[in-house]
């Protein structure tokens, strides 16, 4: 997961603070923002997604999903986890 | 997430078990097979379609992820919970 702009990586916060910071990017006049997450937090990224469309951004759709692996560095050598990048899109003409 | 041929429904089981599910429809000549999840189980379906696609079946390729929300009736009345599909399939001439 390299950084970027508009890129929202899913940690150990609630939900709805990541809700937050995506509604931001949007109300900012953002047209797209990347939810990112590894291991047991992807669950979290859909939800994410999926609520702030719902509740929050109508505007809102997403516009391409991709699941992934990446090697990470640990104690224990290195580990493979599992990754999601889900990208919302502003629909056309909203 | 209506029954349909071909899919894996994932659940609490070992990550191996169901990699094992997936193996088998594709060494028995299927060339799809949808892995789906709800909730929390949502990041082991992840892990399911990584791990069967890089240990075990290098032929076969990520062709689709999708997300939503399903309404799951509970006894705390109607409850949201996110979902993802995930179909693998055969690359073609493999």
């Amino acid at each position: 997961m390299s950084k970027e702009e508009n890129a929202v990586y899913i940690g150990r916060k609630r939900i709805v603070d990541y809700c937050l910071v995506v509604v931001t990017i949007f109300n900012k006049g953002g047209n797209k923002c990347t939810i990112r997450a590894r291991g047991r937090s992807i669950s979290t990224a859909v939800d994410v997604a999926e609520i702030t469309k719902r509740k929050y951004l109508p505007m809102v759709e997403v516009s391409d999903v991709k699941i992934g692996s990446e090697v990470l560095e640990s104690d224990m050598g290195p580990k493979t986890v599992s990754t999601i990048d889900i990208t919302l899109v502003r629909k056309s003409g909203k």
